[in-house]
């Protein structure tokens, strides 16, 4: 465990079994035990889902993402630091992490246009042109307070070749570096919004020998080829940050590429700092990746696929569109203590979504939620118990068994 | 007090100021206080709103409504007969009140065709032909399994003519003794899929001294023609049931004349039994027609204004659209100690309501039953205090003296 006291971020590992580790991160906000999943807070709000929900024993989500690009265009940083960041803003007490704008800029493709100094973009709302750079996602993500702040990146697709991974990974290495000394000035100059002075946590529990600052990730590039993944790492270890993650990963490669990034990737990461792998994924890939050395996760699906009428349970996706569940009085998952899944049937979830009422959205979020945050929970529990590898075989095997 | 050991409902005025009466209302699932205002839970979800959330402290709806016309459309009666009634398949375990259909047919203008037998009507959804009549109603209210069943009734516009709205109420004199008819019939077949068997209901608060069957409602129509009210209600009473509606108002007719006939109607109304104005409505409107002498009251508005950005509150209505909130830190009622109001900033509401998120209609839905449920609160124990005078002039002052 690294010296607390000057530290943005604690971190320990507590067991181990293979690549696999369990830890716990202490944040200015409350401590967080991983492996963890992140739920994606896009624009504030997770989707669907009241933090009450979120905070309540079957879910209890420790940390929670917003993302820069989004809340940029929708209030706008100067609203939510005149509301005081995005913890007062929104009503979230727990721990926030913010990504740099940089995924979500990507995702726009011919609306952006990237240069050494930053990224040109159109807003997918009305079009009005804005900017991104290092300097601008980390006075942005001050101006949030979001607990962990991540470096600004350039993410290409999968497939990228491997001339255009370099100069990507490139320029990537030179933000990373400009983000950090940004991000060290507006720190110096406490213009970060969400700063807890020492005492001042009620708790205390997140902020006990912190520094009560945000703390700073860097992102590892370099799509799909191995040598470019390595020299990034060494080149973002370099500048120093507070954790690490992997960025461009699930952007359209096959599935086992994405593993073996991972597998040659994360054992190579310094072992003394979290290892978060950006947008991944199904339940089976934060399994397969805890045992590839993985300790943070954040992705959408959950929340996306509640809305589009899925349900993820111990037995593989439901689709509570099919007719086969319209009287079936079990609830989406029979191995689930969920509060959807103790007081609700297929029958009726299937009923609200065929008629179009916002709660089937509320409550397979919810559910979706729950069953990705409980499996962790497991994923821990297992790692600690040194039962990991016969946890991995059964989840898998299991979740492929097909609903009954 | 009635003698309840043969009722399905129990009722007895506990206090009384003017024309305002404090109640208590015994249902089979529970005992409700009233005057009343129930939330409106159309297909079996009062939208946005969890049931969790409809039963904590700060909302505690103790019935909320179904609606006959919908849920006979979608799931249909017998999804919802062979999932053990609307309780069981809904997961909402206190008490149920349905409506007969009668109204959402009539708001269906020239997709229905009125005749003695009943009304024949197309589908809103797929323009299917259907068909309802007080049986039918009385056949898909039993396979709901509700604790209050609305007969069925003919709703005509505020303004309609005497002799068309004569014609109405005679049939809907005739429908109230055929649906009382097919109503007992069901009963003693045991058709209620809600029965609730003696020594069967877990807590067994609602159920004691209770028949255990459905309560059913009669209807007083008449459009705004106080001789053909009085001739309903005298019809109506004559058949005799559990309790008695004004049914037809809210349709159109103007604010005043709507007061006029609560106010004329109203005190002739069995003193004996509850008094249920349906379909109404404002904050305003309730404490107003409290003091007329209703006891029960049903409305969309909470959840329907919420859903397109309108909070009620103790000084008028706010619209979160207005840009003055938008880094307003106050919530939406500074007199209000929902939930939401505890959590949540004017500022962030309104940014969730522009950014198109679905947090904004759960978080207003369910400030706005707070508010109207809160209200009904203050409105018995004023009335139980001898306070109601006073509690009603100051309401409607403070509530029209604007926003600061």
């Amino acid at each position: 465990m690294s010296d607390a006291s000057e530290e943005a971020l604690g971190w320990r590992v507590l067991a181990r079994e293979g690549g696999a580790r369990a830890g716990e991160l202490q944040t200015r906000r409350g401590v967080i035990e991983t492996p963890v999943f992140m739920p994606v807070g896009t624009l504030g709000t997770v989707k669907g889902v009241r933090f009450e929900e979120l905070e309540a024993e079957d879910l209890d989500a420790r940390i929670i993402l917003g993302n820069t690009y989004h809340l940029l265009l929708r209030p706008g940083p100067e609203v939510i630091r005149a509301c005081g960041g995005l913890h007062r803003f929104t009503g979230w007490r727990r721990a926030l992490l913010t990504d740099s704008g940089g995924f979500q800029v990507f995702s726009l493709a011919d609306m952006r246009r990237v240069a050494e100094e930053g990224v040109k973009f159109r807003s997918h709302i009305d079009g009005r042109l804005c900017f991104l750079s290092p300097e601008v996602s980390m006075e942005v993500q001050a101006a949030l307070g979001s607990d962990i702040v991540m470096a600004f990146d350039e993410c290409l697709p999968g497939q990228a070749a491997h001339e255009a991974a370099r100069a990507s990974m490139e320029l990537t290495a030179r933000w990373a570096r400009r983000s950090r000394t940004r991000f060290d000035e507006l720190q110096r100059d406490s213009a970060d919004a969400g700063r807890i002075e020492e005492g001042a946590n009620a708790s205390g529990e997140g902020l006990k020998g912190l520094s009560g600052r945000q703390a700073l990730f860097g992102i590892v590039q370099g799509a799909t080829h191995s040598d470019l993944r390595r020299e990034s790492l060494e080149r973002t270890a370099e500048v120093g940050f507070d954790g690490y993650a992997i960025g461009g990963l699930s952007v359209g490669e096959e599935k086992p590429v994405m593993y073996e990034v991972v597998e040659g990737l994360a054992p190579l990461m310094p072992d003394e700092r979290p290892r978060y792998l950006m947008g991944v994924g199904t339940p089976e890939d934060l399994v397969e990746c805890v045992a590839r050395g993985v300790d943070m996760f954040d992705c959408v699906i959950p929340t996306r696929n509640g809305r589009n009428g899925q349900a993820f349970t111990s037995r593989g996706r439901l689709n509570v569109k099919n007719a086969q569940w319209s009287q079936d009085a079990r609830p989406l998952d029979e191995a689930c203590a969920c509060a959807v899944c103790r007081r609700h049937s297929r029958a009726y979830v299937r009923h609200l979504y065929m008629a179009g009422e916002m709660l089937a959205a509320v409550l397979l979020s919810h559910h979706n939620l729950a069953f990705f945050l409980d499996t962790m929970r497991r994923v821990r529990q297992a790692i600690r118990s040194g039962d990991f590898t016969r946890f991995r075989l059964e989840f898998i095997e299991r979740i492929n068994s097909g609903l009954v």
